[in-house]
């Protein structure tokens, strides 16, 4: 009768379930709670399951299975799952489970990525790494079979309604089954035949839950089309006007190629957008008569000054907008997340809050790995009163309170302080000395000259045996300063505070860096060369003198993790580009290929001898080709660049028709949007944060959130106990730990220190400050309209319903 | 003893100068005023002027030197000309009028063009445009002469206080006497000497007083500079380290023409920041080891795509912020001036507003051409309340309101109203047609295939004979459409309906130049076959169908005074390079002269036979030259647009020396900031126009400010009465005229519009609205706490006292 114990607690009395009183069990459990009533589960029965039982179960499992299910809520509220693919009974929570791991993502990773990397050996492979057709398809095989593996267990857990209805996944499926059928034909025919569709391999990397950031992005460049199509729109309409009027105008001209027929005319303007073909493109007719200059001007001017930007101001509106709602929504979601697993921690006697044994339970499924400590001090963190309950109000703190890292605040300033009395004093003259302005100053300097010095050197040596055996003396002595330095500062402040600084870090790594090149050039070991290359990197510390830079540079690393994302989802544009070129440009340029073109010099390389020395002339455009994916992608950044570009075109077009034109203007035209993006999103990023610290110029210092919580010695002698009563070894043996530290000391209460790294989501917090608090109002207007009459006292009762487990077997842990 | 009466006017009572009623005359001029006291102007003497004596002037002459002053501080309140400047005497009031009218600004203006066309004319000059040495250097003395005259003039109006102490003057004044020695020795010599200080005569422009746009954009900038400054440093220092790094890495590699110096190794990594050599500089380092394209492509990442749209969000961030801060101290500044032209216009009896009369007055000083009525009606406009008074409150509305267009409201809906039936019946039918969407929507069907049609058309042309005799049968239809379109909506809607939108004028123009092109063709004229190719310009009336075209082409006209101002700046930036470039690199480049660089084949003019054919062979880049000062804005803009430009570079380099780079490198910094600049603009305008969008979804159709206002027949013979008094004959006439209007459609009273275009400050009142209350707030309370205690009453006195006008004389009209 297990599985049918209802758990779905009610905040009100009028739950038409019988209530089961957990009495000695739990009252044992917590036993240092000042008195007051003790926790219940409420067992209200669900419409649903009409078949109601005694209640027989343990509570203390039926509170597992609450502890888990609260996990899961505030899981997928930070992931931003949709909660209608919650799993809603005890079958779908197990398969909720296994396809809800790290096991199981990485699976889903791996397999991508070897699909992915298979184009690194199939048909037009990089040479070193080409496999037989037999071993790639296989490969391929295999990993395709995975995939249905992992679309099956999901399948399991969504079921076979909600699979069909997610879009993304039927697309996958759809993807799935033609790769799964050429692989077979590849296999039987033994012999590659044009696969573009290995383009789509993408789809199962962008479905990963690892790339929950690509698929963002993705969906926010969907968003943005719209409003930069239309703007396109005028922008391709001014260029088909232009090339008519510049066909009438210039093609009377016989020694202009450029606007003889229209298509050229087109073609040309086109490029000319790109400002590619630029004085060229004008030359001939500007020759013939220096008033035709005014056609271009006027061109360029309206289409690559106005409208472009133009272009740029409208995604990046549209960007802005975009970022504010999706914020939004994301809060929103968070919120409704800390209700239902709220809903799911509290008792029916005490509904006003959660207490710490049921947040200690929530967090062993939330956050494994998390000490006993930790988890104490992040129930404190939350807790804004003096109750033992932590409110639904504090509880919608716990995103951003779960994250930080707790840290006994040193009773000892330095690491030294135990040290004996002339120790002590030594250190402690180094520490003042290394956190001098002086010294700090002295360093810049050095570094200053140092750059100075590698410049001069560098200028001085004009080429030739500068990796001569001799190590230069300069380096010996600046590599000695810094070294000194090094030194000073790791015993100065001790070890672990020296590295705990960002720029520390930096100058030891360059530092170390700069000494291994010193080893390198002494037992002159050639590949290790480069290192010394790296000399210059030490001047990058110049640059903390500046506040603006230190801004930069702060806001640089905030935006690491979304800029790194923005250049997957071009890397992903990049794949589809790069597979479809190589299917129709694999091997179509080469040395010499395009001598009747317009472009013939510079695929030309010719050996021929002038006088008695042989002469090479090299046109290298014959480079960028799509002969295989690495050549691909490094021809797609050239054409990112978009400088000299249409050379690639009109190479590529003379080898094959006039329609590759398409792919190349088509890739141009998408490398703009996502450009466009990545500009709105720096510009975005950079002005949003120069605003904030505009907003907030006082509290500017500190870069990251802390919080600071007191623990008296009782407190952990009350959770020793509860930890002991579960027969929670480990946790009670850390806990011990930190009495016997109070006791060493002689204190009565340690204070701990949480700390995080702020994020954009705590920047936008603060700057949305009072909007936030209408968007609350709205959300929760809009979920009591919702709400039926009868139910008063639940505000976000009605969402929640159908989405809690009904029905628990054993099979869950 | 004119000259001593005092006309500053106290607000409270306790002004130590004594009172001059003004009675009789004053009673008389005002008979319609509803009774209470009358104007009485206080004359307080000021406490600089110690022989005040008995009042002996008129009064009215009294109030005409108020009118003046009031006049003049609102403009220089709507010119933003500071107050210190503002005539402080009745000398100075005269050199002020002297130097303050259109006249004056006009030879400001033509004196500034001449000197800067002259440049046409010298030494390495146009070749239409050449003059004999003789010949322009005396017509710049002349024009100098002239400068000299303008600047006495302005001398007199400041005072040598002022003027030595206001900086663009005096620099004006240096570059003046630099100038007049050149064009002396010019003139002695009889031959031009390398005279780069030409550069400097943009100074005469900017310093123009309707070159303010140009200074305020100039302001702009330099103080954008400072950030912009820390980041370009920031992208040369990574310039510097990359460049020593490529220097070790690639100079190796003997066949690597790009690194194999350190200067060099500089100089291409600056070109391939701006990408235009960039497939190239990798190439030869590519084709050795393909993984060196990894430094290229961190390279790039890190400067052109990250550190260069920082830049971009840099100048974006503060120049929005200058905005702000401009349209605030504008707005203050107005407010003030305001401030001070109230206090000028109310009289000690009735403190608490202006009477019609006396606001007459000022407009008849602020603004001359306006007429009796429209005066009336502006002051109607300005008072909110029901009394015959305008109060301080109202008046700061004075410049929304004063810009305010009037005209009578018609009566009659349509222009064929007063026709015969059959008749009306006829144009009111044309006029329902016309309106209907079906006609617009055919319309917009017919310039559709009309668009296609020339598409198809000139793309089965292919070249050669599309000037034929025989004019296209498709050109005569569809100009007929349009020609029946156009006699439909004049006829329907009346002339002056159908020009009064700007579409409508813009589809006339162009149906009008079709038919001229018609013309042309049917009577061969060829210079005018250009205007047939204006054809496909109909096109544009497309982009009337959807709404974002349509905003974007508002924004775009409520952009285009500013534009132009940005393109002007952009012009004067231009000059100055093209002086120096012409002094140092005048016909330094020609056909084949670069034989030896690395860019020979662009300069390249060859001319061989290969069998029996002559074979041609032109690089153009000859063309792109500093010959004379057309040839250098031309060479100058492709430099702006960045494509190709080592090419120019290193061919002028070739043929001098190696520091020309640092020419070429200092413009594309400079024209880098101006263009980022300008992105910065139109991302702001634009998006500063959306969210305002977004903010007044509801009241965005109206474009244009809207005030309509009654006027009943008692009121316009009372002010014809007002008028009779002071024997003013035409405004008198005109108010007759409306009299008679009524008179004739036997109205008692008129409804009048007043409508001007929206402007960017009224946008932004809008959208600071809240801020505004702030500022006022904030700025009165300053006020406030400089006043000394004993004027309460007077809230802005303090910094009044100064700067108005003690003595007058008679050279005062």
């Amino acid at each position: 009768m297990d599985d049918d114990v209802p758990l779905i607690l009610t905040l009100d009395d009028s739950g038409s379930g019988a209530s089961a009183p957990l009495d000695d069990l739990d009252r044992e459990e917590l036993p240092n709670e000042n008195g007051g009533s003790y926790d219940v589960i409420n067992d209200a029965s669900s419409p649903a399951a009409g078949d109601c039982c005694a209640q027989q179960s343990s509570a203390r499992h039926n509170w597992e299975m609450n502890y888990q299910e609260a996990a899961i809520y505030l899981q997928e509220g930070e992931n931003n799952d949709k909660f209608f693919t919650h799993p809603k009974n005890a079958k779908a929570l197990a398969a909720y489970l296994f396809a809800h791991n790290h096991l199981f993502y990485l699976m889903e990773l791996s397999t991508a990525l070897l699909l992915l990397l298979l184009s690194l050996c199939e048909a037009p492979a990089v040479p070193m790494l080409r496999l037989g057709i037999f071993v790639h398809a296989t490969l391929e095989l295999f990993a395709l079979i995975v995939v249905v593996f992992e679309l099956s267990m999901k399948m399991r857990w969504l079921g076979f309604q909600t699979f069909i209805r997610h879009k993304r996944t039927m697309v996958k499926t759809c993807v799935l089954f033609v790769q799964f059928i050429e692989a077979i034909v590849v296999l039987v025919r033994q012999t590659s035949h044009v696969r573009i569709t290995r383009a789509l391999r993408c789809i199962f990397l962008v479905d990963c839950r690892y790339c929950g950031a690509v698929r963002r992005n993705l969906r926010q460049i969907f968003q943005s089309l719209p409003p930069f199509i239309d703007i396109l729109l005028l922008l391709l309409f001014f260029m088909v006007i232009f090339a008519i009027l510049g066909f009438y105008l210039f093609s009377p001209n016989h020694s202009d190629p450029y606007f003889n027929t229209l298509e050229n005319s087109l073609v040309n303007l086109f490029v000319l957008l790109t400002t590619s073909n630029f004085p060229d493109v004008m030359m001939p007719s500007y020759a013939r008569n220096p008033w035709s200059c005014v056609f271009f001007i006027v061109y360029l001017s309206i289409e690559l000054y106005f409208i472009m930007n133009l272009l740029l101001a409208v995604v990046f509106d549209t960007f802005n907008d975009i970022e504010k709602r999706k914020f939004k929504s994301l809060l929103l979601h968070k919120r409704t997340a800390i209700q239902h697993a709220y809903r799911l921690l509290i008792t029916k006697q005490r509904p006003s809050g959660i207490s710490f044994k049921h947040f200690e339970g929530l967090l062993r499924f939330y956050k494994p790995r998390m000490c006993a400590r930790e988890r104490y001090l992040t129930f404190k963190a939350l807790n804004q009163s003096n109750t033992p309950l932590v409110s639904l109000k504090d509880f919608y703190n716990f995103y951003e309170v779960v994250g930080l890292k707790w840290k006994a605040k040193r009773n000892r300033e330095h690491w030294f302080d135990d040290l004996p009395r002339t120790a002590f004093l030594i250190f402690k003259g180094i520490n003042i000395l290394v956190k001098s302005r002086v010294f700090q100053y002295t360093m810049y300097t050095v570094v200053a000259v140092n750059g100075i010095w590698i410049l001069v050197e560098t200028f001085m040596l004009q080429g030739g045996n500068f990796f001569s055996r001799n190590v230069p003396w300069s380096y010996i002595v600046f590599l000695t300063i810094y070294g000194v330095e090094l030194l000073l500062k790791t015993t100065g402040l001790g070890p672990v505070e020296y590295l705990s600084s960002g720029w520390n870090l930096f100058d030891f790594s360059v530092t170390l860096f700069a000494f291994l090149g010193l080893m390198a050039l002494a037992f002159n070991m050639e590949p290790f060369y480069f290192i010394v290359v790296l000399r210059p990197l030490q001047l990058l510390r110049l640059f903390k003198l500046k506040k603006r830079y230190r801004n930069v540079l702060d806001t640089m690393f905030e935006l690491f993790p979304r800029m790194a994302s923005l250049g997957l989802t071009l890397l992903i544009f990049y794949y589809c580009f790069a597979i479809v070129g190589m299917e129709f440009f694999a091997g179509v340029v080469y040395p010499n290929c395009c001598n009747t073109s317009t472009v013939a010099d510079s695929y030309r390389w010719v050996n021929h001898t002038v006088g008695n020395k042989t002469v090479v002339e090299e046109g290298y455009y014959y480079l960028n080709n799509f002969d295989n994916i690495l050549n691909s992608f490094v021809t797609l950044f050239e054409l990112t660049v978009v400088n000299d570009w249409y050379i690639i075109m009109e190479g590529v077009t003379s080898q094959t028709t006039h329609w590759s034109r398409l792919y190349f203007m088509i890739f141009y035209i998408v490398t703009m949007v996502v450009m466009t993006i990545i500009v709105a999103f720096i510009l975005d990023a950079f002005v949003f944060r120069m605003n904030y610290t505009r907003k907030n110029q006082d509290s500017e210092e500190d870069n990251g959130i802390v919080l600071e919580k007191e623990i008296s010695k009782e407190e952990v002698v009350g959770i020793i106990e509860l930890y002991k009563r579960s027969s929670a070894a480990t946790e009670t043996a850390q806990l011990q730990k930190i009495v016997l530290q109070m006791d060493k000391y002689g204190q009565m209460s340690t204070l701990f220190l949480g700390r995080r790294s702020r994020t954009k989501s705590d920047l936008s917090m603060k700057m949305y400050e009072e909007e936030i608090q209408e968007w609350y109002e709205e959300h929760s207007r809009k979920e009591e309209s919702q709400t039926p009459l009868q139910e008063p006292a639940s505000a976000s009762n009605s969402s929640l319903k159908p989405l809690s487990l009904r029905q628990r077997s054993q099979t869950v842990i």
